[in-house]
């Protein structure tokens, strides 16, 4: 605990990601005062067409 | 806001989820009052042995 | 199926809550053909305080 | 309802799928008193890239 | 891990959820291999204006 | 994008919130190249009767 799950468009390289989980448990850690191993991080990517926002789909655009 | 999720079977044409994101936008816009361009939807597809009603996947059927 | 999220900000009113899941249904099944009965829509509301955009919650601006 | 969502590393082979829903389904309907026919399971996989306990991701370990 | 969310209308006693997440995890633990002590469980309640199925919410029926 | 979800036991102050959703979003936006204003957090609490490991919940420990 905390359990913090990142919601993106597919695409990020996987230094991006490994460079993602340690900041963002990083910035946890510091500002909720749990310690670093009991962070859990969950990436979930999504395709452009399985993404919209006005209605929009970014596929479409 | 708002966010929307979609979570259904894959299997949809694309025709079909722009519509789907198209319409379901504005009847979250219609309904709730909010700016069509600050509704999100996101569509999220599941593979049929990895849904179950009643204890049984929809694959094992 | 479809099983259909709506997060939004709380303080919407019942009669626009009601409305919202009727009109989301209608919109889901119209677009993907399953029959209303079998479309379930959830809504989850957050407080202001737990909700952020560009690093600053609702709460705050 | 009740929805049941199981979110795990990818890998279970089919046999293991099967028997997860079937179990837990039981386990719910039993502690709940809800009808067998009305719970929902749902599985989600996770990749070992998008997956990380205390910063590090289980695809680096 | 595995991770199992568990959505329910509001209103089991404690005792039905302490026997809920107890049986719950057995499942999971017996059927996926992980160790009990791995595995997490959460509980989110809906309240019956929150949730719809076929455009109808529960409190409306 | 990216949306990011935090899920944590209830309990943390309004000023451990605010810094949260701070430091969190300048962690995303330094790792994925994401502008700031594009990023949004949810904070959702759970309580300690909603939440097990192992089998046995928070509040029963």
């Amino acid at each position: 605990m905390p359990y913090v799950t990142v919601k993106m468009i597919e695409g990020r390289s996987e230094e991006q990601k490994r460079a993602l989980v340690e900041k963002v448990t990083a910035a946890v850690s510091e500002t909720t005062g749990a310690p670093t191993e009991n962070i859990t991080v969950f990436i979930e990517e999504m395709s452009k067409n399985h993404y919209a926002v006005g209605g929009v789909r970014a596929s479409d655009k």
